[in-house]
Protein backbone atom coordinates (compact mmCIF):
# COMPACT_ATOMS: atom_id res chain seq x y z
CA UNK A 1 0.00 0.00 0.00
CA UNK A 2 2.79 2.12 0.83
CA UNK A 3 4.60 1.49 -1.93
CA UNK A 4 1.81 2.45 -4.32
CA UNK A 5 1.28 5.22 -2.87
CA UNK A 6 4.63 6.25 -3.61
CA UNK A 7 4.75 5.60 -6.84
CA UNK A 8 1.50 7.10 -7.26
CA UNK A 9 2.57 10.55 -6.15
CA UNK A 10 5.92 10.67 -8.22
CA UNK A 11 3.45 10.48 -11.57
CA UNK A 12 3.54 6.60 -12.17
CA UNK A 13 0.43 5.11 -13.59
CA UNK A 14 0.44 2.03 -11.28
CA UNK A 15 -0.17 -1.91 -12.49
CA UNK A 16 -0.56 -3.60 -9.29
CA UNK A 17 0.35 -7.08 -9.03
CA UNK A 18 -0.62 -9.78 -6.71
CA UNK A 19 0.32 -13.48 -6.53
CA UNK A 20 -1.27 -16.01 -5.35
CA UNK A 21 1.54 -18.47 -4.25
CA UNK A 22 -0.36 -20.84 -1.87
CA UNK A 23 0.45 -18.45 1.31
CA UNK A 24 -1.25 -19.86 4.31
CA UNK A 25 -3.48 -16.72 4.36
CA UNK A 26 -5.08 -15.16 1.34
CA UNK A 27 -7.13 -12.63 3.24
CA UNK A 28 -4.28 -10.49 1.88
CA UNK A 29 -5.08 -10.54 -1.56
CA UNK A 30 -8.63 -9.38 -0.75
CA UNK A 31 -7.23 -6.39 0.98
CA UNK A 32 -4.86 -6.01 -2.27
CA UNK A 33 -7.69 -6.01 -4.41
CA UNK A 34 -9.14 -2.96 -1.89
CA UNK A 35 -6.27 -1.19 -1.73
CA UNK A 36 -5.70 -1.70 -5.58
CA UNK A 37 -8.89 0.30 -6.03
CA UNK A 38 -9.14 2.64 -2.80
CA UNK A 39 -5.83 4.08 -4.34
CA UNK A 40 -5.81 3.96 -8.04
CA UNK A 41 -4.30 1.97 -9.24
CA UNK A 42 -4.77 1.51 -13.05
CA UNK A 43 -5.38 -2.39 -13.01
CA UNK A 44 -4.76 -4.79 -10.58
CA UNK A 45 -3.92 -8.61 -11.86
CA UNK A 46 -3.44 -11.61 -8.89
CA UNK A 47 -0.94 -14.63 -10.79
CA UNK A 48 -1.30 -17.94 -9.32
CA UNK A 49 1.90 -19.36 -9.12
CA UNK A 50 2.55 -23.16 -7.66
CA UNK A 51 5.24 -21.77 -4.70
CA UNK A 52 3.11 -24.61 -2.73
CA UNK A 53 4.11 -27.34 -4.94
CA UNK A 54 7.70 -26.83 -4.21
CA UNK A 55 7.25 -26.37 -0.41
CA UNK A 56 10.31 -25.61 2.33
CA UNK A 57 8.55 -22.39 4.16
CA UNK A 58 6.47 -22.32 6.85
CA UNK A 59 3.95 -19.89 4.77
CA UNK A 60 3.64 -22.46 2.05
CA UNK A 61 3.33 -25.61 4.38
CA UNK A 62 0.85 -25.86 6.10
CA UNK A 63 3.05 -28.97 7.90
CA UNK A 64 5.58 -26.11 9.11
CA UNK A 65 4.48 -23.60 11.83
CA UNK A 66 4.86 -20.24 11.84
CA UNK A 67 6.79 -19.01 15.03
CA UNK A 68 5.29 -17.38 17.78
CA UNK A 69 8.37 -15.96 19.13
CA UNK A 70 11.68 -14.61 17.13
CA UNK A 71 13.63 -17.25 16.06
CA UNK A 72 17.50 -17.19 15.46
CA UNK A 73 18.96 -16.42 11.83
CA UNK A 74 16.18 -16.14 8.82
CA UNK A 75 13.02 -17.70 9.83
CA UNK A 76 10.92 -20.51 8.30
CA UNK A 77 8.82 -17.93 7.10
CA UNK A 78 11.47 -17.61 4.57
CA UNK A 79 9.96 -18.77 0.87
CA UNK A 80 12.58 -20.11 -0.95
CA UNK A 81 13.21 -17.66 -4.14
CA UNK A 82 9.74 -16.08 -3.22
CA UNK A 83 10.58 -12.52 -4.46
CA UNK A 84 12.64 -13.39 -7.39
CA UNK A 85 9.86 -15.22 -8.92
CA UNK A 86 7.50 -12.00 -7.83
CA UNK A 87 10.25 -9.83 -9.66
CA UNK A 88 10.42 -11.86 -12.78
CA UNK A 89 6.84 -12.17 -13.19
CA UNK A 90 6.70 -8.55 -12.52
CA UNK A 91 9.60 -8.04 -15.13
CA UNK A 92 7.32 -9.90 -17.88
CA UNK A 93 4.10 -8.14 -16.73
CA UNK A 94 5.65 -4.50 -17.52
CA UNK A 95 7.55 -5.94 -20.78
CA UNK A 96 4.02 -6.80 -22.04
CA UNK A 97 2.78 -3.54 -20.82
CA UNK A 98 5.55 -1.71 -22.19
CA UNK A 99 6.39 -0.46 -18.94
CA UNK A 100 9.90 0.23 -17.11
CA UNK A 101 9.21 0.79 -13.97
CA UNK A 102 8.55 -1.93 -11.50
CA UNK A 103 7.97 -1.50 -7.73
CA UNK A 104 8.25 -3.85 -5.01
CA UNK A 105 7.65 -2.84 -1.24
CA UNK A 106 10.69 -4.74 0.28
CA UNK A 107 12.53 -3.40 3.72
CA UNK A 108 15.79 -4.28 4.66
CA UNK A 109 15.94 -2.30 7.99
CA UNK A 110 12.85 -3.72 10.80
CA UNK A 111 12.45 -7.00 8.80
CA UNK A 112 13.13 -10.53 9.04
CA UNK A 113 16.33 -11.12 7.18
CA UNK A 114 15.56 -12.40 4.35
CA UNK A 115 18.11 -12.11 1.93
CA UNK A 116 15.84 -11.20 -1.50
CA UNK A 117 15.11 -7.88 0.38
CA UNK A 118 18.51 -6.41 0.81
CA UNK A 119 19.92 -3.35 -1.67
CA UNK A 120 22.36 -5.66 -3.58
CA UNK A 121 19.43 -8.39 -4.12
CA UNK A 122 17.65 -5.84 -6.12
CA UNK A 123 20.79 -4.27 -7.60
CA UNK A 124 21.68 -7.96 -8.99
CA UNK A 125 17.75 -8.19 -10.21
CA UNK A 126 17.68 -4.74 -11.65
CA UNK A 127 20.70 -5.95 -14.27
CA UNK A 128 19.48 -9.53 -14.59
CA UNK A 129 16.59 -7.57 -16.13
CA UNK A 130 18.10 -5.94 -18.68
CA UNK A 131 20.13 -8.87 -19.92
CA UNK A 132 16.90 -10.60 -20.12
CA UNK A 133 14.39 -9.06 -21.78
CA UNK A 134 13.31 -8.09 -25.79
CA UNK A 135 12.80 -4.68 -24.16
CA UNK A 136 16.56 -4.14 -22.67
CA UNK A 137 18.21 -5.72 -25.76
CA UNK A 138 16.48 -3.10 -27.50
CA UNK A 139 17.75 -0.20 -25.53
CA UNK A 140 15.04 0.21 -22.80
CA UNK A 141 15.92 0.42 -19.55
CA UNK A 142 14.25 -1.56 -16.52
CA UNK A 143 14.29 0.12 -13.05
CA UNK A 144 13.73 -1.69 -10.21
CA UNK A 145 12.60 0.82 -7.35
CA UNK A 146 12.49 -0.24 -3.74
CA UNK A 147 11.61 2.80 -1.92
CA UNK A 148 10.93 1.93 1.09
CA UNK A 149 14.13 -1.07 1.00
CA UNK A 150 16.03 1.98 3.74
CA UNK A 151 13.43 3.12 6.12
CA UNK A 152 12.52 1.88 9.23
CA UNK A 153 8.61 0.73 9.88
CA UNK A 154 8.21 3.54 11.73
CA UNK A 155 9.71 6.24 8.86
CA UNK A 156 7.25 3.58 6.28
CA UNK A 157 4.50 4.17 8.22
CA UNK A 158 4.65 8.03 8.68
CA UNK A 159 5.50 8.40 4.94
CA UNK A 160 2.06 5.77 4.39
CA UNK A 161 -0.25 8.57 6.26
CA UNK A 162 1.63 11.30 5.17
CA UNK A 163 0.34 9.98 1.37
CA UNK A 164 -2.83 9.22 2.26
CA UNK A 165 -2.82 6.03 4.01
CA UNK A 166 -5.45 3.90 6.14
CA UNK A 167 -3.41 1.12 7.58
CA UNK A 168 -6.62 -0.35 8.89
CA UNK A 169 -6.87 -1.81 5.08
CA UNK A 170 -3.74 -3.76 4.95
CA UNK A 171 -3.15 -7.08 6.17
CA UNK A 172 0.75 -8.06 7.19
CA UNK A 173 0.11 -11.37 9.58
CA UNK A 174 1.23 -14.28 8.12
CA UNK A 175 -1.32 -16.06 10.27
CA UNK A 176 -4.54 -13.29 9.78
CA UNK A 177 -8.01 -15.04 9.74
CA UNK A 178 -10.25 -15.61 6.70
CA UNK A 179 -11.25 -11.65 7.84
CA UNK A 180 -8.19 -10.15 7.40
CA UNK A 181 -7.69 -10.04 11.70
CA UNK A 182 -3.50 -10.61 12.87
CA UNK A 183 -2.61 -13.10 15.51
CA UNK A 184 -0.53 -10.41 16.96
CA UNK A 185 2.08 -13.46 17.04
CA UNK A 186 4.38 -13.70 14.39
CA UNK A 187 7.53 -11.85 12.91
CA UNK A 188 5.28 -9.36 10.85
CA UNK A 189 2.60 -8.83 13.70
CA UNK A 190 5.41 -7.57 15.88
CA UNK A 191 7.70 -5.31 13.25
CA UNK A 192 4.32 -3.64 12.21
CA UNK A 193 3.36 -3.04 15.84
CA UNK A 194 6.22 -1.93 16.85
CA UNK A 195 6.48 0.30 13.76
CA UNK A 196 3.40 2.31 15.11
CA UNK A 197 4.71 2.78 18.73
CA UNK A 198 7.68 4.04 16.99
CA UNK A 199 6.06 6.70 15.32
CA UNK A 200 3.82 7.74 17.68
CA UNK A 201 0.71 6.98 15.77
CA UNK A 202 -2.66 4.75 17.11
CA UNK A 203 -2.73 1.46 15.21
CA UNK A 204 -5.51 1.00 13.25
CA UNK A 205 -4.90 -3.20 13.00
CA UNK A 206 -7.37 -5.50 13.65
CA UNK A 207 -6.34 -8.45 15.59
CA UNK A 208 -8.12 -11.44 16.38
CA UNK A 209 -10.24 -11.87 19.43
CA UNK A 210 -8.15 -11.87 22.77
CA UNK A 211 -4.87 -11.33 20.21
CA UNK A 212 -2.69 -8.08 20.45
CA UNK A 213 0.63 -7.52 19.97
CA UNK A 214 2.57 -7.39 23.59
CA UNK A 215 5.65 -5.39 24.56
CA UNK A 216 8.74 -6.50 24.97
CA UNK A 217 8.01 -6.52 28.58
CA UNK A 218 4.81 -8.55 28.33
CA UNK A 219 2.33 -5.82 29.11
CA UNK A 220 0.13 -5.30 25.88
CA UNK A 221 0.64 -2.26 24.64
CA UNK A 222 -1.70 0.69 24.38
CA UNK A 223 -3.90 0.65 21.52
CA UNK B 1 15.93 -34.64 -22.79
CA UNK B 2 19.90 -33.74 -23.68
CA UNK B 3 20.10 -31.81 -20.83
CA UNK B 4 18.86 -34.64 -18.53
CA UNK B 5 21.10 -36.87 -20.08
CA UNK B 6 24.29 -35.00 -19.85
CA UNK B 7 23.81 -34.08 -16.19
CA UNK B 8 22.84 -37.98 -15.64
CA UNK B 9 26.24 -38.52 -17.26
CA UNK B 10 28.13 -36.52 -15.03
CA UNK B 11 26.79 -38.18 -12.13
CA UNK B 12 24.37 -35.99 -11.01
CA UNK B 13 20.68 -37.47 -9.00
CA UNK B 14 18.61 -35.19 -11.48
CA UNK B 15 14.84 -33.58 -9.86
CA UNK B 16 13.19 -32.66 -13.42
CA UNK B 17 10.74 -29.66 -13.05
CA UNK B 18 8.83 -28.89 -16.33
CA UNK B 19 6.30 -26.16 -16.11
CA UNK B 20 2.26 -25.61 -17.40
CA UNK B 21 2.28 -22.25 -18.08
CA UNK B 22 -0.36 -21.70 -20.35
CA UNK B 23 1.36 -22.97 -23.35
CA UNK B 24 -0.31 -23.21 -26.76
CA UNK B 25 0.34 -26.83 -26.96
CA UNK B 26 0.51 -29.11 -23.74
CA UNK B 27 2.18 -32.31 -25.21
CA UNK B 28 5.17 -31.43 -24.47
CA UNK B 29 4.20 -31.83 -20.56
CA UNK B 30 3.41 -35.40 -21.31
CA UNK B 31 6.59 -35.99 -23.59
CA UNK B 32 8.53 -34.61 -20.18
CA UNK B 33 7.02 -37.03 -17.97
CA UNK B 34 7.90 -39.89 -20.11
CA UNK B 35 11.31 -38.68 -20.63
CA UNK B 36 11.70 -38.16 -17.00
CA UNK B 37 10.83 -41.69 -16.34
CA UNK B 38 13.05 -43.44 -19.41
CA UNK B 39 15.91 -41.49 -18.43
CA UNK B 40 15.88 -41.90 -14.65
CA UNK B 41 15.40 -38.42 -12.96
CA UNK B 42 14.65 -39.28 -9.32
CA UNK B 43 11.42 -37.01 -9.35
CA UNK B 44 9.69 -35.00 -12.06
CA UNK B 45 7.29 -32.25 -11.12
CA UNK B 46 5.07 -30.06 -13.07
CA UNK B 47 4.18 -26.35 -11.73
CA UNK B 48 1.71 -24.54 -12.48
CA UNK B 49 2.27 -20.57 -13.45
CA UNK B 50 0.48 -18.21 -14.74
CA UNK B 51 2.02 -16.77 -17.78
CA UNK B 52 -0.87 -16.82 -19.57
CA UNK B 53 -2.47 -14.24 -16.88
CA UNK B 54 0.23 -11.67 -18.44
CA UNK B 55 0.17 -12.91 -22.29
CA UNK B 56 2.00 -10.60 -24.65
CA UNK B 57 3.54 -14.13 -27.07
CA UNK B 58 2.10 -16.21 -29.33
CA UNK B 59 3.34 -18.96 -27.30
CA UNK B 60 0.43 -17.89 -24.14
CA UNK B 61 -1.94 -16.19 -26.20
CA UNK B 62 -4.48 -17.76 -28.94
CA UNK B 63 -4.69 -14.47 -30.53
CA UNK B 64 -1.05 -13.94 -31.40
CA UNK B 65 -0.66 -16.73 -34.43
CA UNK B 66 2.75 -18.81 -34.14
CA UNK B 67 5.03 -17.66 -37.58
CA UNK B 68 5.14 -20.06 -40.19
CA UNK B 69 8.14 -18.22 -42.04
CA UNK B 70 11.41 -16.80 -40.46
CA UNK B 71 10.57 -13.01 -38.75
CA UNK B 72 13.20 -10.28 -38.59
CA UNK B 73 14.59 -9.93 -34.71
CA UNK B 74 12.81 -11.64 -31.80
CA UNK B 75 10.23 -13.08 -32.81
CA UNK B 76 6.36 -13.23 -31.50
CA UNK B 77 7.29 -16.57 -29.69
CA UNK B 78 9.40 -15.08 -27.34
CA UNK B 79 7.56 -15.06 -23.87
CA UNK B 80 8.27 -12.46 -21.77
CA UNK B 81 10.90 -13.03 -18.85
CA UNK B 82 10.10 -16.88 -19.11
CA UNK B 83 13.17 -17.90 -18.26
CA UNK B 84 13.83 -15.95 -15.17
CA UNK B 85 10.45 -17.39 -13.83
CA UNK B 86 11.76 -20.84 -14.98
CA UNK B 87 15.34 -20.27 -13.23
CA UNK B 88 13.50 -18.52 -10.07
CA UNK B 89 11.38 -21.46 -9.25
CA UNK B 90 14.12 -24.31 -10.39
CA UNK B 91 16.60 -22.08 -7.53
CA UNK B 92 13.30 -22.30 -4.59
CA UNK B 93 13.21 -25.82 -5.75
CA UNK B 94 16.84 -26.32 -5.75
CA UNK B 95 16.86 -24.65 -2.39
CA UNK B 96 14.39 -26.73 -0.63
CA UNK B 97 16.13 -30.03 -1.79
CA UNK B 98 19.51 -28.79 -0.70
CA UNK B 99 20.44 -28.62 -4.28
CA UNK B 100 22.76 -26.36 -5.84
CA UNK B 101 23.57 -26.97 -9.30
CA UNK B 102 20.56 -26.17 -11.15
CA UNK B 103 20.75 -27.16 -15.08
CA UNK B 104 18.91 -25.37 -18.40
CA UNK B 105 18.52 -26.58 -21.91
CA UNK B 106 19.00 -22.97 -23.36
CA UNK B 107 21.25 -22.58 -26.38
CA UNK B 108 22.40 -19.51 -28.29
CA UNK B 109 23.70 -21.04 -31.62
CA UNK B 110 20.94 -22.36 -33.23
CA UNK B 111 18.02 -20.37 -31.97
CA UNK B 112 15.62 -17.60 -32.39
CA UNK B 113 17.39 -14.79 -30.93
CA UNK B 114 15.82 -15.12 -27.49
CA UNK B 115 17.46 -12.86 -24.71
CA UNK B 116 17.02 -14.87 -22.13
CA UNK B 117 19.24 -18.22 -23.79
CA UNK B 118 22.46 -16.15 -23.76
CA UNK B 119 25.72 -16.94 -21.93
CA UNK B 120 25.77 -13.20 -19.88
CA UNK B 121 22.01 -13.67 -19.10
CA UNK B 122 22.59 -17.26 -17.36
CA UNK B 123 25.81 -15.70 -15.67
CA UNK B 124 23.90 -12.84 -14.56
CA UNK B 125 21.03 -15.19 -13.11
CA UNK B 126 23.80 -17.21 -11.19
CA UNK B 127 25.01 -14.11 -9.56
CA UNK B 128 21.12 -13.29 -8.52
CA UNK B 129 20.99 -16.96 -7.43
CA UNK B 130 23.95 -16.89 -4.91
CA UNK B 131 22.02 -13.18 -3.18
CA UNK B 132 18.49 -13.77 -3.08
CA UNK B 133 18.85 -17.22 -1.26
CA UNK B 134 19.07 -18.22 2.62
CA UNK B 135 21.40 -21.46 1.32
CA UNK B 136 23.54 -18.67 -1.13
CA UNK B 137 23.81 -16.28 2.06
CA UNK B 138 24.86 -18.92 4.65
CA UNK B 139 27.85 -19.88 2.41
CA UNK B 140 26.34 -22.20 -0.89
CA UNK B 141 26.79 -21.60 -3.99
CA UNK B 142 24.56 -22.15 -6.60
CA UNK B 143 25.67 -22.85 -10.28
CA UNK B 144 23.62 -22.49 -13.15
CA UNK B 145 24.43 -25.40 -16.10
CA UNK B 146 23.93 -24.37 -19.67
CA UNK B 147 25.54 -27.48 -21.37
CA UNK B 148 23.92 -26.89 -24.37
CA UNK B 149 24.43 -23.41 -24.97
CA UNK B 150 27.29 -22.84 -27.34
CA UNK B 151 26.56 -26.20 -29.07
CA UNK B 152 25.02 -26.00 -32.78
CA UNK B 153 21.75 -28.18 -32.78
CA UNK B 154 23.70 -30.97 -35.18
CA UNK B 155 26.40 -31.09 -31.77
CA UNK B 156 23.49 -31.18 -29.53
CA UNK B 157 21.88 -34.18 -31.31
CA UNK B 158 25.17 -36.05 -31.57
CA UNK B 159 25.38 -35.30 -27.62
CA UNK B 160 21.68 -36.45 -26.74
CA UNK B 161 22.16 -39.39 -29.52
CA UNK B 162 25.73 -40.47 -27.95
CA UNK B 163 23.87 -40.61 -24.64
CA UNK B 164 21.40 -43.07 -25.67
CA UNK B 165 18.68 -40.21 -26.35
CA UNK B 166 15.53 -41.64 -28.23
CA UNK B 167 14.23 -37.81 -30.55
CA UNK B 168 11.27 -39.77 -31.04
CA UNK B 169 10.40 -39.30 -27.68
CA UNK B 170 11.04 -34.99 -27.37
CA UNK B 171 8.30 -32.69 -28.71
CA UNK B 172 10.00 -28.87 -29.80
CA UNK B 173 7.20 -28.15 -31.89
CA UNK B 174 5.66 -24.72 -31.06
CA UNK B 175 2.13 -25.72 -32.18
CA UNK B 176 2.21 -29.59 -32.01
CA UNK B 177 -1.41 -31.38 -31.70
CA UNK B 178 -2.33 -33.49 -28.54
CA UNK B 179 -0.20 -36.27 -29.89
CA UNK B 180 2.89 -34.62 -29.60
CA UNK B 181 2.79 -34.54 -33.59
CA UNK B 182 4.92 -31.77 -34.87
CA UNK B 183 3.72 -28.79 -37.63
CA UNK B 184 6.31 -28.83 -39.60
CA UNK B 185 6.61 -25.00 -39.67
CA UNK B 186 7.40 -23.20 -36.68
CA UNK B 187 10.71 -21.80 -36.09
CA UNK B 188 11.29 -24.65 -33.53
CA UNK B 189 10.27 -27.67 -35.97
CA UNK B 190 12.74 -25.54 -38.69
CA UNK B 191 15.46 -25.31 -36.18
CA UNK B 192 15.11 -29.24 -35.40
CA UNK B 193 15.23 -30.41 -38.97
CA UNK B 194 18.28 -28.58 -39.90
CA UNK B 195 19.93 -29.66 -36.78
CA UNK B 196 19.23 -33.74 -38.41
CA UNK B 197 19.87 -32.95 -41.38
CA UNK B 198 23.76 -31.07 -40.53
CA UNK B 199 24.36 -34.08 -37.70
CA UNK B 200 23.39 -36.67 -41.03
CA UNK B 201 21.46 -38.79 -38.38
CA UNK B 202 17.52 -39.77 -39.22
CA UNK B 203 14.90 -37.82 -38.53
CA UNK B 204 12.08 -39.64 -35.81
CA UNK B 205 10.21 -37.02 -35.24
CA UNK B 206 6.46 -37.43 -35.46
CA UNK B 207 4.72 -34.90 -37.88
CA UNK B 208 1.37 -33.98 -38.47
CA UNK B 209 -0.41 -35.65 -41.48
CA UNK B 210 0.92 -33.94 -45.02
CA UNK B 211 3.30 -31.85 -42.97
CA UNK B 212 6.84 -32.06 -42.78
CA UNK B 213 9.98 -29.15 -42.71
CA UNK B 214 10.37 -28.54 -46.38
CA UNK B 215 14.24 -27.61 -47.18
CA UNK B 216 15.40 -24.04 -48.17
CA UNK B 217 14.56 -24.56 -51.61
CA UNK B 218 11.27 -25.37 -51.12
CA UNK B 219 11.57 -29.22 -51.35
CA UNK B 220 10.82 -31.68 -48.83
CA UNK B 221 13.63 -33.18 -46.64
CA UNK B 222 14.28 -36.50 -47.05
CA UNK B 223 13.03 -38.48 -44.27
Amino acid sequence: MTTLLIARDQGYTCHALSFDYGQRQRAELEAARRIAQRYGAAAHKVVRIGLDDIGGSALTDAAIAVPETPTEGIPVTYVPARNTVFLAFALGYAEVLGAFDIFIGVNAVDYSGYPDCRPEYIDAFERLANLATRAGVEGGRFAIHAPLIRLSKAEIIRKGIELGADYSLAVSCYAADAEGRACGKCDACRFRAEGFRAAGVPDPTRYQAGKRVRSRSGRRLPE
